[in-house]
């Protein structure tokens, strides 16, 4: 079945490409056909890939069997989509066979109104499993937490655990552990499958289970669960609430989504954009997100235009500087956001904190000295032929050194700053620091040039 | 054990700033002391936030029994520099105890004589497993592997296995299933513990093998391996090399670090930056990498600014075109590396081809031309009042909305491109864009003011 993933892809085209056909000339039976043939995984990346006119009609046509699994596989936005246009009857239908936290992601996304006739419309057992994780926010390990888990106690022999798990028909997906509580849920354990196959039958729970891992509280925030994950390479862990009783466990594949939102949040925000933002999107739901940022950009832009409009004057005298700004301004722009990346990426590692700041604060000032003066001179040197004036290539140089020298600065200490004011700084950095770069970049520049062309 | 991350990272900084207090004063048995009372992913991180010239008398303090399994957590920068000063012997010792794939990163760091001469210093049984994996690329499939796989034959009765499993110590690590392979050690299927363990002991392998899952074969490429895991939530998974013959398998958590280096890479490479730079790198190591990404966007800004040179009589003549000329040009590349990043992780998602490309490009000119009009509409007003002049509220104007409508052009386009012409679109994408917004937005203000003014 794993055929190579270019072949995924490709054959993911292809099939959009089909279905678009397809469903223009309305044969709709072949593509129900082609739906059917695909798993739940394969036709969510159908719908993903697809423009939105074709989606709604695609999910018309999706099996209802599979469309739970279907739904839980799309990138949220048009799970959102979906869900909010579903009667209390289709949901309670949809989420009967998914996982827990998968149920409670759906949920979440609705009015309590809805979520509270959806829950009063579910079996017993489906509610009671829900109602102790949704209270949780989808951020938290309770938001990741699954029910699905097999309990056993100190007392049993191995034996009983190997002949009470035969009397299960399989074991919840990604089952590393069997998870040791007492009579009254208190989490006391783990025992590992790995020990469970390894030990000597008639030895009990209690002398082989493994107590050195503390269970996770269902508060942590769900990049800090990901990180203990990745630091102890756990394929589960046990979840307990604040009485320290279980409430189910989180595994590996839904820690894996975190890493991947994780990751994806600092590209996305760095450009303004949301990290949940469907890539096909319609043009109503993207013009309004795209235009506040557009227009934050605006106010920053006439900003910087503004300290041009000091100098008009010795513009008006020297039309050289006039080319030569946007020179100074964008060098200083591209070795700021370099500081600012490597920051952003080191602060989302965990790897910069006050005692190792002002190492880093001090290499890139010696960067930015180094490089200024280095680009300084072949600039000076370019706008000295260019323009037949030695005066204003001592000018850019000087300007070039100082405005490098600033994105060091701003690069390295905006990111900090912002995260002090609790400002997400993937978000705010990089229009802060072009501001930053532009400011000072025109200032310092034609400042140089009314005070010797003055 | 599991503190909140928060807390984590908090330690980590203490004891960072702890250590370099101990360090300048030549406390060295302190520090000893304290490293020997922290696992080895938590000396790794402690030595990733140091500061260059703490970490070569660190990792001469650590204890020598987990020195391998530090090394193995180090990031990849600070990995090749402590390898490559390291002696053969040292080399062999180190290696000793590491999964065979780690083993591989390590020696793949090193000059060819000197993985020869590693390699013949080995164990027998050690050289063995690493031949096996070397020859393959570290990223791929290959270069994943571990060797450390238990297979079991499909005549074996699951009473059998267990029997077999019971002389075992433990199982190796993420061990979710057990690998059916004949006597050939042809790849036959798996075995999911969660079968062996919930199934009648009586009944044989190949009754109960899994057969719906290809292996991954060796040459596959890892980023193709990420995408494979993540839509079928495997924990690990056998490869088999070109004759079909198990070779080993891979597990999650190796993928995992393949996630989070490919989502890494995007947001770095967009600045100019390579995934794996150390963030403490020295300012020497920082300064060449540094310098070639400002020289080619001095390039990019001497072009942008030659086209500010073919209208210098314009400018001459209405200064106020040198104020307002950095705004068209910032509007346009603020536009363009929105579209470019909803593309480029578009494309990283598998989520654009052919099929939909057409689609996605005319909803981004159709955004560019609607927010391209808002704040035209908006900056003209604003540059009428502030020159008292309408003349050029209607060209700011004009040239805003054709810079975003080229600017919504280039950033779908322009990845597509690139990566047809084998460039990655993460890294060339963004100096590449603002040069045509640069250039477009210029020549677009300033010829069209040249027509009405000139």
């Amino acid at each position: 079945m794993p055929q190579a993933a270019e072949n995924i892809e490709h054959s993911t085209h292809q099939q959009v490409g089909r279905v678009q056909v397809l469903l223009e000339s309305g044969t709709f039976r072949q593509v129900r056909q082609m739906l059917s043939s695909l798993r739940p995984v394969e036709i969510a990346r159908l719908i993903a890939s697809s423009p939105p006119p074709s989606r709604t009609v695609l999910w018309d046509l999706i099996d209802k069997d599979v469309s739970g699994e279907v739904l839980e596989e799309l990138p949220y936005d048009i799970q959102s989509h979906f869900v909010r246009n579903m009667g209390t009857e289709e949901l309670v239908e949809l989420t009967e066979g998914l996982e827990t936290d998968d149920v409670v992601d759906i949920l979440q996304q609705l009015p309590e109104q809805v979520i509270q006739e959806v829950m009063e419309a579910m079996t017993d057992q489906d509610r009671a499993r829900v109602e102790e994780v949704i209270a949780y926010d989808e951020a938290t390990a309770g938001g990741l937490t699954n029910t699905d888990t097999i309990t056993v106690r100190p007392r049993f022999t191995l034996d009983v655990v190997l002949r009470y798990l035969r009397r299960h028909p399989e074991l919840p997906p990604s089952t590393d552990s069997l998870i040791v509580v007492n009579r009254k849920d208190d989490y006391l354990g783990l025992l590992p499958l790995s020990t469970l196959l390894t030990t000597d039958p008639s030895v009990t729970v209690r002398e082989v289970m493994v107590t050195d891992t503390n269970a996770i509280p269902a508060a942590m925030a769900d990049k800090d669960v990901a990180k203990l994950f990745e630091q102890h390479d756990w394929i589960s862990a046990p979840v307990v609430n604040e009485q320290g009783k279980l409430l189910g466990r989180i595994t590996i594949d839904d820690v894996v989504d975190v890493i991947r939102e994780e990751a994806d949040h600092s590209l996305m925000s760095m450009a303004g954009l949301d990290e949940d933002e469907d890539t096909f999107a319609t043009a109503a739901r993207t013009i309004p997100r795209r235009a506040i940022w557009l227009g934050i950009n605006l106010i920053t832009a006439i900003l910087a235009s503004s300290v041009i409009s000091l100098f008009d004057e010795t513009i008006d005298k020297v039309v050289a500087l006039a080319v030569l700004m946007p020179i100074v301004a964008s060098m200083g722009g591209v070795a700021g956001s370099q500081t600012l990346t490597v920051v952003i990426r080191g602060m989302a590692l965990g790897q910069i904190g006050a005692s190792n700041l002002g190492w880093l604060l001090s290499r890139e000032v010696r960067v930015g000295i180094v490089n200024g003066i280095l680009w300084a001179l072949v600039m000076g040197a370019i706008a000295a032929l260019w323009f037949q004036d030695i005066k204003i290539a001592y000018i850019i140089g000087a300007a070039m050194v100082i405005n490098q020298i600033t994105a060091a600065l701003a690069g390295a200490l905006l990111p900090v700053g912002l995260k002090a004011l609790k400002v997400d700084p993937a978000l705010a950095g990089g229009v802060t620091l072009t501001t930053v770069t532009d400011v000072v970049g025109f200032f310092a520049f034609l400042g140089l040039a009314t005070y010797f062309y003055g």
